[in-house]
């Protein structure tokens, strides 16, 4: 079994939490604190860090917003892995693919030159432009498959020649192309009612559930929907709703006291239905 | 009009080329001249733009070649894209696409800290991860269409449920997305018949055609299919058949010689046909 993967769920198992903690660090919604330092998405994200440790069971970092950055934001990309605590999953939530040549540099990119536990790609070019990621056996890859946007009625809901949707044709091609159960999905938290049926269906594979907060997903379908805590895994991602609590905040302790309150308040929702 | 598409369609007329340079600059493939210099991929992605800037109408830089080697690779995009001709098209290669909110960090990434006249995005998401992309009007947004690998035959080739391969739902929806005529597609040169088709059906898109060289495509084909110099534009993309020539080089002129050579022979061929 992917190491990525057991130590994912012995962080499920022992906290309780399936928690993953999105760090999309837009330094254009960040209180102002963090805003004067010299490096001010990396203070952020240390705080956001210090703030939910107790609570998550997952990181994820979404290159986006530090590629948005240029060279700055690659070196707090950089700096942030290195800040994540080593006990929780680390999942680079790059959504990248391309011919099998690339892909591999890809792959090297996030599980060595970054050395994240998990990444997610995209699914369109198919097999070759996958199996570079698979080939890391100890690593988590999570396939995008039901995203939690709108546009997932564009091409992933497009029903097929036989009758069934294009995710779940993705579904079925991941299922057979994992290697020592590194496979995960993505399947968006606002998907409730398909996120169960594709949980029944795939119980084996590690769930990467995004969309609640912001997007409009709730944590208590998302969790009562895609646990499976015996078999496949799964975590849950907030980032917006808990990384950019409302208020002004007068210091570092406060924003963080803001961000600990919700980590926790999110953690108590998992409890209770784990 | 997009003002990348008329420099790139100004360039393709007055050069009679629709050659693309593809800077998959992999270090493990450079000649050992290079691999003792201090920034080994600045200097081998300089030396081949002067050995190509007379014959190219376009050049790619693929975003995976440079991550995998973390920060020092970023630095070397940096610096890559500052050394690209101003006359020719510079795109992109990073395959991106994300939620809108996170859609719009990578068209910020991509059209402004790193100033490229064009990318290349991934349309499984759907529209509103590509909006964010289509808002730049002045750029090129290349969507894959139909790629190159083998592996398109897994999603992009199944047959929907109106009996059209879903590369062609995507291919209809692209030209409804187009703002200001800066929509392109990307289709496999390896794919000849159904270029020619595409390229039928869509005469108003940009084509960016890869697959030329070591993935098996025939520029011939490619030019014959895919021009269509007096509407839509098209760029044929050759990398390693062209940046890797064979040999064992004492000197970075014989590099040069070597890169040269094959480029004017690539646009001899093109200019033999348009």
């Amino acid at each position: 079994m992917s190491s990525a993967r057991n130590k994912a769920n012995s962080r499920i198992a022992s906290l309780r939490s399936m928690l993953c903690v999105g760090l999309d660090s837009d330094l254009s919604k960040m209180p102002a604190i963090f805003r004067s330092m010299e490096r001010p998405v990396l203070e952020f994200n240390r705080a956001v860090i210090r703030a939910t440790a107790a609570h998550a069971a997952a990181y994820k970092v979404n290159t986006a917003f530090y590629e948005s950055r240029g060279l700055s934001g690659m070196r707090d990309l950089d700096d942030t892995l290195q800040a994540l605590p080593p006990e929780c999953l680390s999942i680079a939530d790059a959504k990248r693919a391309d011919i099998g040549n690339t892909s591999r540099q890809y792959a090297k990119a996030f599980f060595e030159a970054w050395p994240f536990d998990a990444i997610t790609v995209a699914p369109y070019m198919g097999f070759d432009s996958l199996e570079p990621f698979f080939e890391y056996d100890d690593k988590l890859v999570f396939v995008l498959c039901l995203t939690s946007n709108s546009g997932s009625a564009d091409f992933e809901e497009r029903i097929l020649d036989d009758g069934r949707p294009l995710y779940r044709a993705v579904l079925d091609r991941v299922r057979s192309w994992q290697r020592n159960g590194n496979a995960g999905i993505v399947v968006g938290a606002t998907k409730a009612g398909l996120l169960q049926e594709l949980r029944q269906e795939a119980p084996e594979l590690f769930f990467l559930i995004p969309g609640v907060g912001a997007q409009g997903g709730s944590m208590q379908e998302a969790v009562n929907q895609g646990a499976d805590p015996d078999r496949g895994g799964a975590v849950v991602n907030v980032s917006r709703a808990l990384i950019f609590p409302p208020g002004d905040f007068r210091s570092i302790e406060e924003f963080e006291d803001a961000v600990r309150h919700e980590a926790a308040k999110l953690h108590n929702d998992i409890k209770a239905i784990l």
